[in-house]
């Protein structure tokens, strides 16, 4: 069996954790093995870092910040993603280099191709088999999280204007890899996108391919 | 005044410190502002990133490694060592991205010109007025170290073929940019080597110049 990585992508609300737990409920169903992680923090490492990212008190540079993430990903893709992947098993990660991209890269103007460059470096050019982008409008996003009761950390807490560039650039990176990229309308029901996802996945390549 | 920005390089052992307090003394009676900062772990950021790479139980990929140095970086030259130079201070630093591409880029084998120009990013391109560079053979280091009774961490620890690969690459970028290398036989005495390093920066142009 050859590994299958999955990525979701989308704002926080959009319901990326949702899909991630029926999609490895569906594939355990087929017999797959699945490893559920997330950047940033999928590894012992990378929780010190996702600490020290998101609830630092001081200010972050956000060139350090950006440099952060990156060795997150490093340690991550290197010590868990690309191990499992080599046992034949399903990856299915929330969050990977297009949220660097979109949120470090357009939304704070480090570069897009800056950013991405930093990224594939750090993980030796690893590419998901399927990226999901679950896509919501700003509005709808915050009123999912303040629904839950959530309290916002420093990211979720920028300006709506920033979330709207960032919303803005996770489309127009769908849009230059169609082939890579599944888009869903965020608001349908979860059960609407389990059925979208698996529909995609059995009508392309990726999980008939043999190792 | 203009600030003036001085980085101290070399092995483990090979007198940094020293001559990095001689020098702050001499600077002092010369009327002048010092801070003395080093990298990694200048800023509380950089602590904590310190601890991370140092004393990590785990082991950290190389490009992880790589990139943490290059966070630790970006958040000490922006917080601490701009501001300082802006108001005309000197600063006196214990390693700088010289470190990085010697340990890293070449020890390691991560690419010279691809760590040079991580850290480079890092910082927006800030380069010291001056780099002394402490030669010492790794035997002569390795004995000081043990002479002071220090207990090695994890980089101290690799093997002799290591340091000896890093201190030729320190002696080629010494090579590589004479004008901004002061290289020095740290086999000297403490007195010596601090007259040698006052007599660069009198005979060059970095105490007279204004802002």
């Amino acid at each position: 069996m050859r590994g299958i990585f999955i990525t979701l992508e989308g704002g926080d609300g959009a319901g990326k954790t949702t899909q991630a737990s029926l999609l490895e409920e569906w594939f355990q169903s087929q017999g797959r093995d699945v490893v559920r992680t997330r950047e940033p923090g999928g590894t012992p490492l990378g929780v010190e870092i996702r600490e020290m990212v998101l609830h630092s008190r001081g200010h972050i540079d956000e060139r350090a910040e950006a440099l952060l993430y990156a060795a997150d990903r490093a340690q991550h893709i290197e010590t868990l993603v690309r191990p499992a992947l080599a046992d034949g098993k399903v990856v299915i990660q929330d969050r990977y280099f297009d949220s660097s991209v979109a949120y470090q890269g357009v939304a704070r103007d480090l570069g897009a191709d800056r950013v991405r460059g930093l990224s594939l470096w750090a993980t030796r050019d690893l590419l998901p088999d399927l990226t999901i982008l679950l896509d919501l409008s700003v509005e709808d996003g915050r009123a999912r999280l303040e629904a839950l009761g959530k309290r916002f950390d420093r990211l979720e807490a920028e300006a709506a204007a920033f979330h709207e560039r960032v919303r803005q650039a996770f489309l127009d990176l769908a849009a230059a890899e169609p082939e890579r990229f599944l888009v869903l309308d965020a608001t349908q029901s979860p059960q609407a996108l389990a059925a979208a996802i698996r529909e995609r996945l059995e009508s392309s390549g990726i999980l008939t391919t043999e190792a």
